[in-house]
Formats: structure tokens, C-alpha cells, sequence
């Protein structure tokens, strides 16, 4: 019997669950629920009916688990707790200081609906975060450090896309070589943001626009660049269309600490990706096992990544997993 | 109040656990056990008895967890289950073919003592085996590769020192560098056993041993050596004082998988390590904690690391972990 996996939201991530429900022979999509008109939207899964959100409300749709494809700015607050009241849930909510909130909020909803929601997943938060945990918990005398890239950051890319002029832009995130070295090699370096990391930007202006204004523009973004050596390069939009089109993403999370006096050790997780929607949807899937897994048992409430025991992510049974993973 | 650690055993692991324990401000150790004479036992921290193993067999020692640390191959199948129903226990137990009988053998005599074992527990089996679940459970259209090393193997060592004329030996093992290239690239190669790892072995002969014999016997050892490249340097003790002193080890598993036609994705954990058994002692410790914790929560039984969630095996709150470290 397949898991019963619905899809609320069908955007990049959405469409990046999609892709990972057909690896796994235990799952089975049985909807996309969209705010838009069902009737405009086509997804990749045939025989698969697209609903509109609504079909949701009475708590009676025939889903196991609910992964909820939306936004951490505005979708996400208000989705997730509404949701998990009455259906187990996912979501990959990533805005890292709000996390305790919104996890008060969803614990409350699906303690009250007797669901499981398994809230920020994805890889940060999401697998890094459980590397970050582990490190800290085997090597508690020494100092993580998380790199980003290279890779596209979609939050980058729309504030430059917002400056006047731009037509469209994209921007890599780049963890810089020497930094990495330093860390890798143990020796526990303080390091600044503009030493951590630099950001490369791909532009498309309108025709007429002053690219020195626009360059200025990004450099001098606070928060977004200002702290970090940007480098901006003006593209044709076919450029654009031929190097650019992808989601590629990644980084490593290095932790580096001591078992005693002088004895050092190093830990790196690291991840190269060539679609980061997808990567997330393939974790979300995985997530939403466990979700499943847990709520047949009769835990309800939310739960991070970080309470989730390896084996229940995994389709394979505990005797599997001892015998050949172990 | 700390968790009460005794440790069983006091060679290169039971040290590596004692060294693990003093990085961990919630934890205590309070005994010594050994099954030699207690009065020729000299330990590294002050204040804590050297106790027979006897003083275990009545089940009354005050301790929260026992750390076993023996041998898998005559000493762990035996003491585990012994122990494990009278104590919490973690061992690293690590003869891959022969968990599932140790499983099952300590599972049934934790459950009859209610106590909770946590068996297999390091990096390999151990935290290798955790990555090996997640990538497997994240992205099952893959393929993972554990590399070893560089690092000393003790097996091998053991196994050139046992050699006629050899008076000292050490055996590093070593990844090729092409195949963890071809693997880190996603090209998903296939790999036979020489073409992923080389050995190296520096040898002490004594006086007047027949050098060309020994390298010739060490180089076609059956399971050990004759299915590998390897290189045999013969150096004086000096030389094997000076260089080789340490028991450094590390290694890497990479798993490279599909989420979609065409779109892949590497993951990497990887580890150096100074030294192999306080690195090992460092995740037993780990697993104390969550084993303590789990029997307080009222499980007993047998698991392995990959049936404990990260935050189990944290000191921080999950409060803590999710403000910050998700």
C-alpha cells in the first residue's frame, strides 16, 4: 500500500515533489491542490487530478500527508498551522529566526488534530542542520561553519531583478576557495561574511538602461550585497536562456573540533546540486515518510528533521538497514 | 546532574571514550572496569576507582551507561548481551556480517532488563551508516560509495605483523584518487576493490630477516592484501616510533544519485580524523546520551545510531537546536 502524497502548491518545490514521488515505489500522488485556477494548471503526472485549494477545507481529502509548496515570507505562517490541524504535514519554512514561532504555532495545530507536521525541511534547515547537530554533539570543543554554493539564490536574484533598469538577473552565490581550505584544514579561522562568501550577478537590461547605475545599485544593497565583493556581469536574455536556466545549489557544513588536547578531527557534509527544487522535493518525500511513520504510531504535533531517527526517512526495512546500510 | 559513565575495557578505545567524556560537561565517569589486575591500571583521570569487571556482575553499579570496549571478535559477542541486561550499553561492535545475530542477541536481553543497548555504534559502523540511510532514503535512484582512509588500519597491521621476520608493522589504507574524481563527478562508475582503495605498509624486519620474503608474503596475503595495490617500505624502529606513532583514519561516502532524467546530485560526508579510537569514543559518548535518554522515555531493547534521532544526541534542548542550529 502507497503513501498518499497531495501537493499543495505547484512551483518550482512543488513541481520538485513531484519529480521525487515518482522514485519511490511507496508513494503515490494522488493530488495537486493550487490557489490558482485549476483549469490553467498542467502538471507532469498524468491521471493525477489538479484541485483547487479549497478541496482541503472540510478535512476529508483522502491524502496521507500534505506537502505544502509555498513561501516562508507570506504562504507558510498562515498555511502550515491551518493545514496541520487537519492533515500530516511538510513544509520547508526557512526563515531561520522564525522558526521557533511557527513551530509553536504548528505544534498546537496538529497536537489539536492529533497530525504530524514535520516543519523546515529541506537541506538548510534540512540536512544541514541535522550535520551541524551531530557535529556539535560528537565534537562538542569545536566550531561549524556553513558555506553556501555555488549556486543560485532565488531571494539575490529577485532583489536585483526589483532595481530599475534590470530585466532579469540571476546571481550565484560563491563560497570563497581559501576560506574553505582554512576551515577544512582545522585550524578554526574567524572569518567575515566577505570572507566567507562572493556573489556574481548575471543581468539582463532593458535597452537604454545605465549599466554603471544599475551595477552601483547592487553592490550597494544593504544586506543583499554590501557586505560581500560582488561581481556583476551584463548578459543578452538568450545568454541568459542558454547559461542560466537551471537551479543548481549546494555548499558544505564543516565542523572542526578537538577529542583532546591537540588531537584535531574534521567533518564535512557536503552537498552538489543540480536542481535545488528538486533536491528539497526528494528530502520533503523522505520527510514525509517519517510523518506518516510517526502519526500511524500515534505522535502528533510538530517535529524538525532533528527528531526524526534516520531509519524512519528510509523505505527499507529496520532489518534491511542492519543487515546492508549499517 | 551528569550522566553516570563506566567503561569497561581500557585500550586505545576505552582511553578514546575516557578522553570523550571530559569534553561533555553533562556527563561524569565513574568507574574503571577491567579485566586485568585493577592495581596495574594507571588511568587518565584523576579520582575515578579501577575496578574489576566483577564488580559489574551483581547489576548494581551506580552507573547510567556502560561503555563496552572490546573486541567484536571474541569479546563483544559475549559481553554485550551479558551486560546489556543489567546496564545501558553502547558497544562498536563492527563485524558487518554478524549484526543482525548481535541484534538480535542483545535486543532480547536488554528488553528482559529493561535497558536500552545501543549496539554498533563509531563512524563506520556508525556515522557512515547514517549517511548511507539518508542518501539512500533521499535520492533511492543512486548509487553509494564508501571510501576508507587515508588512515591506519589495525586488522591489517595485526595481520604483517603475525609474518615471520616482521618485528613491527603499520598499514595505512588509501582511496585512489581517479575513482573518488569519477564518483565525485555523478559518473555513478563501477569500481572493483583495486581500483578504490591502495594499502601501505611499513615494516620493522629484525635483524637478518629475508626482506624480499616478507614483502613477497605480505603482498599475496589472501583477503587482506593480494586483491589491492600495495607498497611495502621497510624502515627502522626509530623511524617507526617517530612517523607512525598515530592512529589517524578518515574516509568519505558519496552518494550520487537522480532526481529527474538527467538531474543529479552528489552528496559527500566525509571525515579526518587524528585519531581513530577518540573520534570513536566521541560518537560512543554520544550514543550514551541518547541510550540514557531513550530508557528514561521508557524504551528498552536493542537499537543501532541509525534508529536515534540527531537531537537525542545533543546536550542542547530542542529549544536550543531549533533557535539555533536548524
Amino acid at each position: 500500500m502507497s503513501i498518499k502524497i497531495g501537493i499543495l502548491g505547484y512551483g518550482n518545490l512543488g513541481r520538485g515533489v513531484e519529480a521525487a514521488v515518482k522514485m519511490n515505489d511507496d508513494m503515490e500522488l494522488v493530488g495537486v491542490y493550487t490557489r490558482r485556477d485549476p483549469d490553467g494548471l498542467k502538471i507532469r503526472t498524468e491521471g493525477v487530478p489538479v484541485l483547487p485549494a479549497l478541496a482541503l477545507e472540510d478535512g476529508k481529502e483522502d491524502i496521507d500527508v500534505l506537502v505544502i509548496c509555498g513561501g516562508s515570507a507570506t504562504d507558510l505562517p498562515g498555511m502550515t498551522p491551518h493545514y496541520a490541524a487537519m492533515y500530516n504535514v511538510i513544509d520547508s519554512f526557512d526563515t531561520h529566526a522564525n522558526i521557533p514561532t511557527h513551530y509553536a504555532k504548528v505544534d498546537e495545530a496538529a497536537k489539536q488534530g492529533g497530525k504530524t507536521a514535520v516543519i523546515s525541511a529541506g537541506w538548510d534547515p534540512g540536512m544541514f542542520s541535522i550535520n551541524r547537530v551531530y557535529s556539535d554533539s560528537i565534537l562538542p570543543n569545536g566550531q561549524a561553519y556553513t558555506f553556501w554554493g555555488k549556486g543560485v539564490s532565488q531571494g539575490h536574484s529577485d532583489a536585483v531583478r526589483r532595481i530599475e533598469g534590470v530585466k532579469d538577473a540571476r546571481q550565484y552565490t560563491i563560497p570563497v576557495e581559501k576560506a574553505l581550505d582554512a576551515v577544512r584544514s582545522g585550524a578554526n579561522p574567524e572569518l567575515t561574511t566577505r570572507e566567507k562568501h562572493t556573489r556574481e550577478c548575471f543581468v539582463v537590461a532593458e535597452d537604454g538602461a545605465d549599466k554603471a547605475v544599475i551595477e552601483e545599485a547592487i553592490k550597494t544593497m544593504p544586506n543583499y550585497f554590501a557586505d560581500y565583493d560582488t561581481t556583476v556581469h551584463f548578459i543578452t536574455a538568450e545568454e541568459m536562456a542558454r547559461d542560466h536556466s537551471g537551479l543548481p545549489h549546494g555548499g558544505s557544513v564543516i565542523h572542526s573540533g578537538i577529542s583532546s588536547d591537540g588531537t584535531k578531527h574534521v567533518i564535512e557534509y557536503s552537498l552538489k546540486l543540480d536542481s535545488n527544487p528538486e533536491f528539497t522535493g526528494s528530502v520533503l518525500i523522505a520527510c514525509a515518510r517519517a510523518a506518516y511513520r510517526m502519526n500511524s504510531e500515534g505522535k502528533s504535533g510538530a517535529v524538525t528533521i532533528l527528531d526524526i531517527a534516520p531509519s524512519y526517512m528510509s523505505p527499507r526495512s529496520p532489518e534491511e538497514l542492519r543487515a546492508h546500510f549499517l
